[in-house]
């Protein structure tokens, strides 16, 4: 099989969106923007033995690759619309390439993002996804919006995907929830949606709730006061920080996609209604200083969030 | 160094293009569209000892990456104007970082396209570009309007990529010209776009003239008749094809990023005025047929172009 007839077979998908011209199959895509609207783009690379485990299902990577930008994409409240996918596969393994291959389109369709073009080679297994939405203009969720007063909220729980990882490198068995927490995040779309007219900065929890809300601060120019026993953790997890008093896991566990944002006190009662369709419970955790830095209050132990290096 | 360390310090640069909001740094990137156009995307990875040779400078490196991504905006006859990088490091080596971060830098702004956004993980060194162009809606040349009578073209010489690489590969010292050739392509961004309104059909010579060739002729349900003395070959080149009386090199060679186009008849006069500014030859090589399939007149040697896997 060449790299045409694989591209055919595994990655070439009937498109609903009227708005794509071209889609997979010549030099480039071609899409078209509705009036009044911007484009939003990030990529993320996920590659064996870093991001994820050499026994990791393909259809775990395929859902990972995927949410992983579609989170990015949320975290702009923007909507998600198309994608590319360049993927260096070490070999051709149709098996693997059909998990993959349903995984990515079902969770596409799910998202009704478009796979629009890509690349394949020969390397090393490693997955880059170029997502591409689309916003009203001016709209964007950045992470400098943030003023003192404003609440900080995640969304979710924090830390399953950190205790999970934990757990397996202390030998320990998780639980399936906690595996599908680490391999199949949710990326909160709707959510980041909901909040373009309500939030005043927005990030996406990927290296760890502390790093990447200092990121918000940092880019804001102010501060911020959270409090550990307000960030959301699971039952099993909320034991496991009883045990050992540690709050480390949800503080730099990283890997969570779930989006961690500021609301200004005076969108507060709005933002209730506007977040009941969202089917995520949201958490205020602390609220945005004058004052720099992060301040934590309840856990003063190390602090080391995800380095990629 | 971290990750943000590493993309603050060659990663980030002034962006000169008002259109777009946020650069480098958020969660996504941000840009606006001109009325009446379309956005063109593309994805093109390049791994090392696949793509290139663990020698190859970090210099090459970068621009090859760049180049071949605005092939193939070049290809739709579109403009480039943003781009993603997602980079795969082994380690942190400064000095390779500045000489690669230098040389994509030089190059985007000679192409006046902007970094917006990427990613950089640990791993076997690999560079994913997503280009993303603009293009006056429905003016995209694809790879499926070639008719029969159309004549077929090529830009500049086809082989020396090929040539290049033979040389390598059999021990035989090629010429600085010819390295230059495989390592640094010039991408025929002003060609595409000259060609959008003259154009019947286009693409991007990278797997090698007679398969990419192939391409336009299957998208437009047409054939071909070339002639391989109408080539355009190097002298060098055209020695070794009459030492050796094979035309495998130009047919099959690959990595040439030279256009491959269809012009109908009644473009041609104006073609030759619109082409005068582009600096480069183009040359008819031969003529779409309404019976299917590329014949190739003057060479029935074998031939295999590029295969990905």
């Amino acid at each position: 099989m060449n790299e045409f007839g694989l591209i055919l077979e595994y990655f070439t998908w009937p498109i609903k969106d009227p708005s794509v011209t071209i889609g997979v199959g010549d030099d480039a895509a071609v899409f078209s923007l509705e009036k009044g609207y911007q484009v939003v783009t990030t990529t993320d690379t996920l590659t064996e033995g870093i991001h994820f485990s050499a026994n990791t299902s393909a259809k775990d990577i395929a859902q990972k690759s995927l949410a992983v930008n579609l989170s990015d994409v949320a975290a702009m409240g923007a909507k998600p619309k198309y994608f590319t996918l360049a993927i260096s596969l070490p070999k051709i393994d149709k098996s693997w390439l059909k998990e993959f291959s349903d995984s990515l389109r079902h969770l596409s369709e799910q998202y009704e993002v478009s796979l629009v073009g890509g690349d394949t080679t020969n390397g090393p297994l490693s997955i880059t996804i170029t997502m591409i939405g689309t916003i009203e203009s001016s709209k964007a969720l950045t992470r400098s919006g943030a003023r003192p007063g404003d609440g900080v909220y995640v969304s979710g729980t924090i830390g399953d995907a950190g205790f999970c990882f934990w757990k397996l490198t202390n030998g320990i068995v998780p639980s399936s929830y906690e595996l599908k927490r680490l391999n199949c995040p949710i990326p909160r779309v709707e959510l980041g949606l909901a909040l373009k007219n309500l939030a005043s900065a927005c990030i996406d929890v990927s290296d760890g709730l502390e790093q990447d809300l200092s990121h918000i601060l940092k880019s804001s120019s102010v501060g911020a006061i959270i409090e550990v026993e307000k960030i959301p953790v699971s039952e099993a997890l909320h034991i496991h920080i009883e045990d050992t008093n540690d709050w480390t896991i949800p503080l730099c566990g990283g890997d969570d996609y779930e989006l961690c944002f500021t609301i200004p006190e005076g969108n507060k009662e709005l933002f209730k209604k506007v977040l009941e369709p969202c089917n995520v419970n949201i958490t205020r955790i602390g609220v945005v200083t004058e004052s720099l830095g992060l301040q934590i209050e309840g856990f003063d132990g190390p602090r080391s969030s995800y380095q990629h290096f």
